[in-house]
């Protein structure tokens, strides 16, 4: 519900972009897991803002805090809570959106259903909310690979109109990954990238991407008919970021073209069970994983907020001119490739203990 | 969990492909809501087999009953029961699956979470348990629309490469989209899609393909961050429908490819609040609605039941060939519809009762 | 939420009192469990109407019938449905609560919150929607059984003013407690109850009565602080149950006139772990079972519909006399014993399926 | 789900006894509600150890924070997150329970449960976890008395043997109840508990008592039939509560021993509306408010630790004596006191938010 997610590993959110803090509860985790903040600032490290000349300037370090739930490296049981608190806020950077709603972003939304704006960037539609996401999820996936070796690996395939070509994505590492800003693993892609990302920054633009995803070692029979396939599950993560418009695996939307002739994954000896041969499926059939890699894209729109003039409507429906303040990334994918890592931690993670739960 | 749907308004359904019957339990809907079978059955007759030379050759009437929470055409606030019996069961036709699983079909993944298969065609990985979605849906779509006037409409936009032209969705109906037995409202992309999908039937094969959806008169407010955002609930929804492969709203993937000041949706005074001038975001801001039509599309792959031989192996690994008997559809899109409109129809129900809520 | 208990090992009960049949769907049982009708007969027998002359005359057989999730006697992961027909219902003995809602009876309260009332005895406010849940406790109990070996016995302790002295619940078998109709394990004080709910029931009046329970090999380090530790499940679920009116565990409310000194339950050595040389506790401490017999108490107030003349007022507000058609029991106690076993075997069957998931 | 409560409005809390800090997310709580810190604070004070000799001398000043979800004195609608640093911790104090678990504590089960144990206190299983509830229940207080004009008063009704006389509770008000120490409203009742609870504090032993509540200008037709009925939400609330042994409600236990004829409440007019003549179902008919005050007790065993020695056996099942240090409550009923009333409002709240969402 809401600021909560999973059944039976669930994490709770909280905190505004401008106010003291972002943090998260974890609950459901094993006790007598080892966990201490170093496991879990590599991640947020790779989202916070201001780390290259192709993110926002606003700079937080970011720093997580376990203030519950851990003593000694080690779970109790308990929540855990970990906090991140703010440094770099400027809420008055954000006068203009008093007069009117910055177009395309959630200002509009946000009136309508609460009667009220956080006095400041986005308050919870910001991206600030998703470094309490990336600690958690750094959380699930300590969980993940400890006790079943699943990796996860995410990267930039497109930015604007620049795709990259698909990485061996049996091998693809996180090292791989951030050998560019961009986290594009193929140079000469990464490089139009940044440059792309350099013209629309000074431009006063944003522009959209793709980050792809490849989740390997999870075991065969994770998911829950029907409402909690593993499909549904991440799509239902994926979209919960800001700025997402569209969620799919396998061959996604490019399975529609095709035949079934062509699409369906045979079956072919691997080790002591069944594998596939290809897998178009990317790893999921009847929503279930199958053993093979899971694959899936996010399609992620320009961010809403850039710095040329808009001619918008204010509060009152009045025509005018709108032009931002405030620090914002002119392309969201190079930060948002640990945030969609984290959400598909969380989702893995409450897989894992359900199946758990059903032995 | 699992088998239910929703946080306020619930729906559990339950039961097998080739069983006694399929249903579904719906909790919190309110008292004294007028409700009687024949408000259910068309969108059941949109999505039943054998409607068509296009879909399976299964021949079901899928009529509906209410068996609990009605009386007298008006709900009592207790949870309201809806069955259909399963009429046309030939499990004597899936004795292949027992030798080898169907690639890209849950047979496999299906043993491996439940080590057991249903002794017929899918189980609950059928398409046939969304004839209990269909129902259910029906019944919060009378909500909706009683409530609210909304109005939800969805049509096929592709089957395989052939792609129609946008309809105007302001004033699409249902009317419009059966005029064609393949539901999309362009005639002429209508023609070739059937064309497309009868010859594919005639191969043995099978072919993927699209279906968008409109959901009109959402009222702006809807959706909770973080993680009930309609986006994302949309997006669990429908990739919780069999053969989805992807989700995307507004402009979705194509908006990866785009400029913040091309993509930006300006406001507009429109009666008494604002809208928006164009409509690039769907309907969704921050994952709540803007009170502009909300618009999604649902990617579905080729079926992965086909009657061409298959080179796979079976459940110990020896190589085979398997061709598959069962009845089965071509496209699943033409029957997909009602299927999409019924998961969109629970959604918005859900958010509807927890906006109520909170005021 | 509602209709439905637990978190993990889910039940969704429906059906009303007067209507076509109530019934039951459990999600979350693992697969590969034998389950037949037959399992489940012997409890709803216990607690079907008609079965002596302390009961009400209705006369139900209350064969229950699996529709879903089970092929060849054996679970397939899918929901279990549980359907219970209604046979003897007679609507037409309820027109007097048309006139005035019956006191102390769900009519009026029924009344504010749905605005309707079902035509017929309580609908869902009648003891007859238990027979879902003791079909579907069945269930839990048979997987608590077979794979950890509880054993679950409720009885009489007190009728009225009659007490009857504590059997040894280490030794406690149903079979003993059915030894009397009144399901009162010690003899001399079933005949005393027995002759008291005769006399109540020539009186056209009636008596409440206490219910007690043992759960037996309950392993130590169920229960999910804070708020599902065992003790506050048991208690929720209890209270569920129609004309309860309290919950305690251990020495309850007789603990609260003790000291510590006297009240605490020292630990012994007990085979390689360690137990409580007393069990004032009643099996729980921190609401996490400790490995000793779990035992508590649930309180059922005397049954609202009575015979006799009452003095109360119509819808209207005007005094009138009521006096009750229908067919009820004059004491609950010996029909809830399985009612109680049914819900402990529900709170424990979740528990157990989230301790799993923890591990 | 074990550290969460409710089901639209929800309370998660975190934090250990001896941990930095406990805590509190309240999710679901309208926007635009008025809210500061000063709101909260009487009842954390009401709660809060030291306050009097016959309390434990552990000093808290237990000062509330928000941090999240308000801004300007008013909620953001996003989550209110609040928490309560801890200031005398002395985690030294606990060495004894590293060689043998406190009879009756939650010692043994947490290390059954979980393997490890809070080098402190109890972890989450001291009462110290309430201080974030009370917190909490402040919130959902406010938006009740705003709201809905709903009041809840609680008080000691016994301690050890001394029972008090009922007040009447119609008028009764916290300034009544806080006029003596021990909380309970009737002077001569209230003196011999305080000298009871001196004399059981000097021998180094502790005494058990019960807690009553009432909870008046509840609307008629708040809690969901079957598992959410508002009698069974209370139960399991206050059975969550440490050192909680048993609830009722209405005549309790004492309605067993009662007929029917005399314990039914008979209706009469009442404004517009009906009311009851006698209250003897507390206000809850078929687990749904009736409109009449809701009345409950709480029984509180005795604290575990005790300072006399203890014949008990160590970890390994060797006999010894115990004798613990640490500060504790010789009695927790008075500090329980506000404790009850908090968990009383967020079950209250979170019907009353249900209730408005199936309108």
């Amino acid at each position: 519900m809401a600021n909560t997610w999973g059944s039976v590993f669930r994490v709770t959110t909280f905190g505004e972009s401008h106010g003291p803090m972002v943090g998260a509860v974890i609950d459901g985790l094993p006790a007598r897991f080892g966990l201490k903040e170093s496991d879990l600032q590599p991640q947020l490290d790779r989202r916070r803002p201001g780390q290259s000349d192709l993110t926002t300037p606003r700079q937080e370090t970011d720093t997580v805090q376990i203030i519950s739930g851990v003593e000694k490296g080690m779970t109790l049981g308990s929540p855990v809570t970990l906090v991140i608190r703010n440094r770099d806020t400027r809420p008055e950077d954000y006068g203009e959106m008093r007069s009117a709603p910055r177009p395309s972003h959630a200002d509009f939304t946000y009136m309508a259903k609460y009667g009220v704006l956080a006095s400041s960037g986005g308050g919870r539609a910001s991206a600030r909310e998703t470094a309490a996401r990336v600690a958690a999820g750094a959380v699930a996936e300590k969980f993940l690979r400890e006790r079943f070796g699943i990796e996860i690996v995410a990267w930039v395939q497109s930015v604007g109109e620049i795709v990259a070509p698909d990485p061996d994505v049996l091998k693809l590492t996180r090292q791989k990954v951030d050998k560019t800003l961009v986290r594009c693993p193929d140079k000469a892609a990464a490089e139009s990238m940044a440059t792309l990302i350099r013209a629309v920054r000074d431009d006063g633009d944003s522009v959209g991407g793709v980050v792809m995803c490849v989740c390997r070692n999870v075991p065969a029979g994770w998911g829950d008919p029907i409402f909690d396939k593993l499909s549904g599950s991440l799509a239902g993560a994926m979209m919960s970021i800001p700025a997402t418009r569209g969620f799919d695996f396998g061959l996604g939307f490019g399975s529609t073209r095709l035949r079934g002739s062509v699409h369906n994954d045979a079956f072919v000896k691997k080790g002591k069970t069944l594998g596939t041969r290809t897998n178009n499926s990317g790893g999921l059939q009847g929503g279930i994983s199958n053993g093979e890699p899971i694959l899936f894209r996010v399609a992620f729109k320009p961010p809403a907020t850039i710095g040329q003039a808009q001619s918008t409507a204010d509060w009152d429906g009045s025509a005018c001119q709108l032009k931002a303040r405030g620090r914002h990334d002119p392309c969201v994918v190079p930060r948002a490739v640990p945030v969609v890592e984290a959400m598909a931690a969380l989702v893995l993670a409450d897989a894992a203990m359900r199946a758990a739960s059903q032995q």
